[in-house]
């Protein structure tokens, strides 16, 4: 590991010195005093273009996060956690989401052994049973097909499946219809049956431990409701887990266990059988094309020189703005209703990663760990937030994302969309000066006292950051590629960071306490002490 | 105006003094010195019981921001706002959400005209059309019942009536499915209409101007999609606007255009004819339960002293938080699943409202304005972000919501639901010390080593301040109270920054831009310079 500390150093120093320098640059005028900056500040990896010249940076500032990313080991590190290592030393853990989308020719061994032949060895599995299920050969117990599949799981046994198949919805035109129950609040699943048949439903049970709360709550419900409905359970269900014992225990047959390891962390699992849903709905192939995609931006950020890779520069962004420009959010804006639940997904990948107060050494990090991760789709958020985006008081760095091209016939339809969207970055960075704002005013005919009136009201300050991914479509191996993206962009935060990206250690505690609230309110007997919210709701 | 200045004088700088004196006290240890702590620090208010006791809050912090409260002029704008003064002054208009739902035997003139009369002449010609569809005397063209309502809106004209219908779920049983449309992005269109028959189809546009891109670019396609189905498009489309002349000219009759007024803001709007998606899914009578809710949070709002007023506590302690303490963020986390949209509601009504950076008077403001909205439904959102609120480097003060009583029979499911949001509140507060984890895992079997490099990571430091909203089921009337006490909890909060909480001027220049863009995609002309995001998109 390397010596470096975030916080700490001469190019921590020469940052915190360029934010002051850059902290009174327009970068209006910077694009005009340079007319090469769009072109110098993009970049190509596979099927995912990034403009990120919209930010407040120039040459100097770029150089020195280069140069933080490098004294603070990423490539090491990264090489590292491709190899295998116990990187996740807290829990004495290799972290290989990245083996789960190896090509079948490669090997890793682990502890003597091969898991991409392991992983291989679950897809092949996966995909007799999808293939199965899809051709109507895998039919229900009284042999109808199966037409409608409730993937039961919470955290990334649910966000990962839910927005890539709503996201790749072209492409399950043939496939079975899909659900999603993750709350322990009792109406989702309650409300998600009511609709469905049992005799042509698949439920899919989704747990690492296969002991979470939640997940074997609604499954108890699911299992209840199919018996009631079907002759024999076993063609109604499947079950994804670390743990095999204890779906077995619980009557799941090997047939329909498929497994994963405890080197995949849930937040990064939609790759392994977790994505047993997704393949179901989109079919193996498109399933295949999505593992491409995130192969192919594992061999860019294996590959490109650190300034021209994609994830190290999206990365060292984000720590320009959270430890230099104190920002305390970035906002994730994909224009495309079927991107709808990336914030969401993305919510948990960075905050549950980096949302840490400790270096890997037990120390206290010396600087911010990770943003809160929001959005909503444009062209959406333009009528809901933004106004606080463009005239708020705070700085908070965007990513825009969009398609050149749309899944409808509607093309007119696609070119609003996207014009949206390169106008939102543009007006974001450029803003609205006061002297043209004064002559539109005057136009309309406005007069003095109230241009004067008006006029700081209708002003834009501009010089918001913003960057913009673009891809033609957004198919499989485009969406792989995305967040592959995004998942090695919150790793090179966690490696300058100093912190254990992989860990989460911070949800046990009101686990813990919810065990000891649900016992009292089991017992009908209030805490000692009436004082207290849970005396409350207690109360007759 | 009063004359107070956020950012200046003694109250300022005595809540400045306070957060220094608070930032090393324990609320664990605030709890333990004071066991009334709890009843002190709590309030009903109609169908709500707000807990804040878990904030980083002594009394004399309390009284100061009580005091600024006060300072600042909360009532006299208050009052100013029910009286339909023209508070909105950049936009020279008054603002009268509450009007909406006023008691039919109040009256308030506004330019000489009751607009509480008008209120109520559209409420009531609401009621006789929502009737006569749930009634199926209103039929489709081939006489066949609606069985299907497509609500096309975005912004303001979605975000209330799309969070409110899922919210009331179980009060909607007998009405028509709602579907709601926003997105300019066509797959959302397309894919809402591909699964409806336009013979049992209600199409509803909604947009206050009703030249809104985005709503407009969606009407058509659906009135197309309707043409080439039904006979006669009359009984299939309703408009909803303040603009009557233009939906005329659209073709649409005056018996199904539903009027509103300049006088309500977009984001406040789903308590006028904007909420006919909602009345038509749950019925009228529930509609008027709705209002009747928000009514009485009015006269709580209106008559409670500022330090029993549950708006004015919300925003004071927003104020404290934002201004004093830094966050940058708010997370609503409702364990609702049926409440899964009211972070994006409250994201609109918070973040466009109070998103500014300049005062009434133009001046810039002096301290921080808006915080982004953000959050999740719990429990999810156990399994995605809340490591970060845990175990993060930054304070996010959050809001907590549940019901005592769920809409299921599995009340079990729903205790698992309650007990994990109140175990949240709690831990967030109280932490985990050192000396109780080192016992844990002495008793698990951890040696000294494991034990000395795995404490800091699985330390909590607690004092993360929390809200917790509590009331007995969610049904109409509670809903109200709550949407209603956010609104004034922004408006009380916009008072105390100065700024005008019911414009958005912030949302033109994308708008603007826009239009330019798409006539440069539309011309296949790029721009001048190829040397820009749009030249690269255009390539062909």
């Amino acid at each position: 590991m390397s010596s470096f500390t975030a916080g700490e150093g001469a190019l921590w120093q020469a940052l915190t010195d360029a934010q002051r320098r850059l902290a009174n640059v327009h970068m209006r005028d910077m694009f005009e005093r340079d007319t090469t900056r769009f072109s110098r500040y993009t970049l190509q990896a596979d099927q995912l273009f990034l403009d990120y010249s919209k930010n407040r940076l120039d040459d100097a500032a770029l150089s020195s996060l280069m140069a933080l990313a490098s004294e603070a080991g990423i490539d090491s590190r990264r090489d590292a956690m491709f190899a295998g290592e116990i990187i996740n030393s807290t829990e004495g853990r290799a972290v290989l989401h990245t083996a789960l989308r190896a090509d079948v020719a490669q090997s890793l061994l682990v502890d003597g052994t091969d898991v991409i032949a392991q992983v291989h060895e679950q897809l092949d599995r996966m995909e007799r049973f999808v293939d199965a299920i899809r051709s109507r050969r895998h039919c229900g117990s009284s042999g109808e097909a199966i037409t409608d599949v409730v993937n039961i799981g919470i955290g990334g046994s649910d966000l990962g499946p839910a927005m890539v198949t709503a996201a790749l919805q072209p492409y399950a035109q043939s496939g079975p219809r899909s659900h999603f129950v993750s709350n322990v609040d009792p109406v989702q699943i309650h409300d998600t049956l009511a609709q469905l048949n049992p005799k042509t439903t698949l439920v899919i049970v989704v747990s690492k431990t296969f002991t979470t709360q939640e997940t074997m709550a609604n499954a108890k419900v699911a299992m209840a409701w199919l018996l009631a409905g079907v002759t024999d359970l076993q063609p109604h269900v499947a079950a994804v887990t670390t743990n095999a014992a204890a779906a077995r225990e619980l009557g799941f047959a090997k047939d329909s266990t498929f497994l994963f390891w405890d080197w995949v962390g849930g937040r990064y699992s939609l790759w392994s059988s977790v994505g047993l849903s997704i393949a179901l709905a989109i079919g193996m192939s498109s399933f295949r094309k999505l593992l491409a995609g995130a192969r192919a931006m594992d061999e860019h950020f294996c590959s490109a020189p650190l300034a021209q890779n994609m994830p190290v520069v999206l990365a060292m962004l984000g720590i320009w703005y959270r430890n230099f420009w104190q920002a305390g959010s970035h906002a994730v804006l994909p224009y495309s209703q079927r991107l709808q639940r990336l914030p969401a997904y993305l919510q948990q990948l960075d905050m549950e990663s980096n949302g840490k107060r400790v270096r890997l050494n037990g120390d206290a990090v010396g600087s911010a760990t990770g943003p809160v991760i929001w959005g909503e789709p444009g062209t959406n958020g333009q009528h809901a937030f933004y106004q606080l985006l463009h005239q708020g008081t705070d700085l908070i760095p965007c990513d825009i994302l969009f398609a050149r091209r749309g899944d409808t016939a509607d093309e007119q339809g696609h070119r609003m969309l996207i014009a949206n969207a390169i106008a939102q970055g543009e007006a974001l960075m450029r803003g609205k000066e006061d002297t043209q704002l004064r002559d539109e005013m005057q136009t309309a005919g406005l007069d003095e006292e109230k241009i004067k009136a008006l006029l700081p009201h209708r002003c834009f300050p501009g010089n918001k950051p913003s960057n913009t991914l673009v891809f033609d479509q957004l198919d499989p191996r485009t969406l792989g590629n995305l967040i592959a993206l995004y998942e090695h962009k919150v790793f090179c935060q966690g490696v300058v960071w100093g912190i254990n990206s992989f860990d989460q250690w911070g949800v046990e505690l009101g686990k813990e306490l919810a065990k000891g609230v649900l016992n009292a309110l089991n017992e009908s007997s209030p805490p000692a002490a009436d004082e207290s919210l849970l005396g409350w709701v207690m109360r007759p």
